[in-house]
């Protein structure tokens, strides 16, 4: 591989920054790689560990000469570091970054920046329950995709030189457009998150089946929903308060459908149960087909590729 | 290891029953394992791959002799089985299952049952989304729980025996009576699987976005649903049919729940989602200290050792 830009900026460096910055490295794809996060603890870290050469207390230090800034902080928190970094971009630099919900990150990060910056909003699809500079690794984007949302700015050479550098560390690509990119995440992510918070909450109130029994006995289905609802506090919070609508739309639908089923299982009707536990059974099958998950017995993944391997 | 049982006559032979059937071999916990399905093709099967030294054509067959009986048929099930096993049953035979539910087992299997025949019900916490014959392996029992819930009439000697062979394949026993037992899986398996079937199905009749988007996007959440809401469709009607009470009871407790983080989402309640979300990550970290998943990056789940291993 080949450097694709000389300089890139990490803003915020947590789970998917220091994959991204594994990556880079694994990859060879910057001369350069820099960054900066609010928290001084983590600073040390990431200099510490040799996630950046340099690593900066002002994102507007940080994003200084890069021809690549990547925005890796809660979407939240974009607005206000977006007016900061603003006046300190480099002409002709591309600014991306990697929230979890697109329409929101639009407005609140597009207004500040001067012309002549490409911006091109961008969601990497991969995570773990993990956060924190020590939690990423260079393999994470392997086999997943990488969703990007140009804006009607964005030139296609910014677009296809920023698709080219997420390729290059194992992602697919696909373009949509933002509210197109939210409805999708609503059913496939922030919904799910939603509800698997909300199940574990359940376990966690009830007092006749203690915690200790809820953990015990967590294999038979509920382990699959505290996995996903150990992912990081602010990110969700964020994520629900800027993706309201489509979340509230697709959480609608979900618990009508959920009342539905609750009457015929009041009801004992056996058959309309079996019809629709029958007819989810192919959206798995459809799953494994499409390589983003295994099929093995244990329901084990199969780890990504080490580097160098 | 040595025998436990001499004759152990499986009812039923899918996913738990084939997977029985390579533990006691495994460990030599048996002199003979014979078996039932209902199908010609499952019986066919289980020859061919060895799963039973003898396959019969009817349970009542299959039962004459045995010092073991494990019913592995769906709950639903279970009544018109033992009614017909009963008459047949050897003086001093253990019955057990492995069911689900167990207090609708106790109901339907106990009456049938004659003096003299040890009636301990069992559900080992383990399964797949795979089932049949050829699903089954030897260590799906392996530092899993099982659960045994015996009644008044149960004698603690057989009680111990059985024990000492579903601990001799490898899992864990707890001892709880059976309503508890009910409510416990209905807040960690049962609700959670009718939840996840309820998302997989909303994703499915959404027209705004594909079925291909959702199977492509799926890593983002959606994928962990998608795996516990592949599973044997007419096991699980049979549950929700039979652990009504309890299944209604969480589930009343789930939405409400959920309209209350709804309510936080439209009217943009950040720290209440905050609190939320951090309260639901230590009910996780319980769950990995206790040694019922990993918490590797990429959520990888450490296979059982191979048998021999």
């Amino acid at each position: 591989m080949s450097v694709i830009y000389d300089r890139v900026a990490l803003i915020g460096l947590g789970l998917i920054a220091s994959s991204i910055a594994h990556a880079v490295k694994w990859k060879g794809l910057a001369r350069e790689v820099v960054g900066h996060a609010r928290s001084a603890e983590t600073r040390a870290t990431a200099l510490e560990i040799g996630l950046c050469s340099e690593v900066f207390e002002t994102a507007a230090e940080a994003v200084r000469g890069a021809d690549l800034v990547i925005l890796c902080v809660p979407v939240g928190a974009m607005d206000a570091i977006a007016a900061e970094i603003a006046p300190h971009l480099k002409p002709g630099a591309t600014v991306t970054d990697v929230g979890s919900v697109k329409q929101a990150v639009i407005d609140a990060v597009g207004p500040h920046l001067p012309e002549g910056v490409h911006f091109i909003p961008g969601h990497p699809l991969a995570g773990t329950e993990h956060s924190g500079p020590r939690a990423g690794f260079a393999t994470l984007f392997v086999n997943r995709w990488w969703l990007l949302t140009p804006v009607a700015q964005s030139e296609p050479d910014a677009v296809a030189r920023l698709r080219s550098f997420v390729e290059a560390m194992g992602a697919n690509v696909e373009e949509m457009d933002a509210p197109h990119h939210d409805l999708v995440l609503a059913v496939t992510s922030h919904t799910p998150h939603l509800i698997a918070y909300t199940m574990v909450g359940v376990a966690d109130h009830l007092r006749r089946v203690s915690q200790s029994e809820v953990i015990k006995f967590s294999a038979s289905g509920f382990r699959d929903f505290t996995r996903i609802a150990a992912s990081d506090p602010v990110m969700w919070r964020d994520v629900f308060l800027t993706n309201k609508e489509a979340t509230l739309d697709i959480l609608g639908r979900f618990t009508e459908e959920l009342f539905m089923l609750q009457r015929a299982i009041r009801m004992g009707d056996g058959d309309m149960l079996h019809d629709y536990f029958t007819r989810t059974r192919a959206i798995r099958r459809g799953i494994i087909e499409a390589g983003q998950d295994t099929d093995a017995p244990d329901f084990g993944r199969a780890p990504a590729p080490k580097p160098g391997a």
